[in-house]
């Protein structure tokens, strides 16, 4: 199969958000007037981010999810996609099962795939996806405010214990490894509470290096601290009893949002949560000076030092 | 040095250009009413597209030069880009000099690099691009007409030329190599091109895989062939003297652009040559039905079998 055969056959759907999408030079894109484009990119290698032979399906999910994951964090409605693939060669069962969870994630969000590049080398996959919204509602990093309540949504930890099971750090049940790995193989998106947050929250990020590093990006970017409580953080039945504290402070991989929001709209967030279904957890508040600390039970400080996960350190 | 420390320091300039750059989830970025946007996306790899001891400088130049390339084949004006980076280690040094090559390109070109990725990996360089063009004044590769005349910028073959001496394929002098390698490490996009062809040229696309396998796209989304007089085909005069014809019909990595027009347009094109300092050359002609044929000195076909570079054939 030629490069253009395996671009036709697995990567060449149909793309009415486009004025053109995959086979040219450029895609063609109309934004739409009044609102701003969201871009981000992130790229999964074999090895840093996924195990050489994880499930091609589950890896085409979660290429695009921690993609989606960022426009949701920003609030934005995502619109189209380009995808890079690095290939050691062209296996075609691969490639239909990886297109396949893809296109699958891609149509429930009306993702169109409009460009990308098909090349070979170490198994790479790089994805830049693009979003619109009203410049005035975009969730940055930097609206936190002194006295902001501190939410997260989902549970954290699941995906960090799956992956210790994996590599042989801790021993899981079956039932308690199907249940965690869900959170590590197929992460969903917090697109729909991105949308619902947009004039509501001050500030939002996606966990996705560990709770406290990503946390911490939205501190810095807002010159404010953070008092955490530490048995208010959701955690999954699994983790609970596997408790470790690591894996829900700085375990990555969680895709779940951090988000600030204004004490008086405390009862608005958890209408939110009820409506989507995704149970959301207020979890601490901003304070002034710098920093973020954790407290225990009982209002003893935990020792955070080293949380989050960098891929240099 | 952490990763973030690492894009702190060679990856942020500033954005004059966006809303919101590298730092947040997303960047954001206003369009330009009326505009439709161009994307495209290219990834390079240590040792399919440049060789592990590949000059930096001269690789983040090349890295932004490819999709630069993609837009002056759209006939789009370039505005910003994203770049996701995997790498073995963090070498100070190393992304130093990439960083230098990348933003010098960025300047000449006003492109704003809004956001990336930097993670741990085999070599890998995967940049988005972003352009805004009138959308019915977009070259695209579908616009070939019978009888329009077919035109090459520049010249083509020299950076195959420069690959096959450093494969010891060839053996150049010196001076040949020297002449021919900034072709292949300093790639200029033919930006200025492209906008000027802006409703003169019926298509255009740029030529990165080989002559005839980059103008075939054109043939196959116009459903048109072409004929080619090979003794038209523009080439340096290193390439003249060592003259191997696969370099020039099939060689890879030239970034010249290879563009349709009507006769009646002919000295229209070669003014525009004149104005940019650029040598255009008509090659030859469309045709009805499909295919290429390339004619010699005696109007004899040369055989063309096998042409074009595919990363998986």
């Amino acid at each position: 199969m030629s490069e253009f055969d395996l671009i036709r056959r697995h990567f060449t759907r149909a793309t009415p958000g486009a004025l053109l999408g995959v086979g040219d030079d450029c895609a063609l894109l109309q934004a739409t007037p009044g609102r701003v484009l969201a871009v981000s990119t992130d790229m999964l290698v074999s090895g840093t981010h996924f195990f050489p032979d994880a499930d091609p399906y589950g890896l085409g999910h979660k290429t695009l999810a921690v993609n989606l994951s960022d426009l949701a964090a920003m609030g934005a409605v995502p619109r189209w996609a380009t995808l890079a693939i690095s290939l050691p060669a062209a296996d075609d069962m691969w490639l239909e099962q990886f297109s396949a969870g893809f296109f699958a994630l891609a149509a429930r969000y009306g993702v169109d795939l409009v460009g990308g590049d098909t090349t070979r080398g170490p198994l790479n996959l790089c994805v830049t996806i693009f979003g619109e919204v009203d410049a005035q509602q975009a969730l940055r990093r930097s609206g936190a405010q002194v006295g902001d309540e501190i939410w997260v949504s989902g549970t954290l930890g699941d995906a960090a214990l799956a992956l210790a099971h994996m590599q042989g750090r801790v021993r899981l049940e079956d039932d308690e490894f199907a249940s965690c790995a869900v959170a590590l193989h197929q992460p969903q998106p917090r697109v729909a509470l991105g949308l619902a947050l947009r004039g509501l929250a001050g500030s939002a990020i996606d966990i996705s290096d560990g709770f406290l590093a990503d946390l911490g990006h939205i501190l810095d970017a807002s010159g404010v601290g953070a008092e955490i409580d530490f048995l208010a953080l959701p955690v999954s039945d699994v983790v609970r009893r596997r408790f470790v504290a690591s894996y829900l402070l700085s375990g990555g991989d969680d895709y779940e949002l951090c988000f600030t929001a204004p004490v008086s709209r405390h009862a608005e967030v958890l209408a939110i949560g009820q409506e989507i279904d995704l149970p959301l957890s207020c979890v601490g508040r901003i304070v002034a000076g710098h920093g973020c600390f954790v407290r225990d039970g009982d209002g003893k400080l935990i020792d955070t030092e080293g949380a989050g996960y960098d891929h240099f350190r």
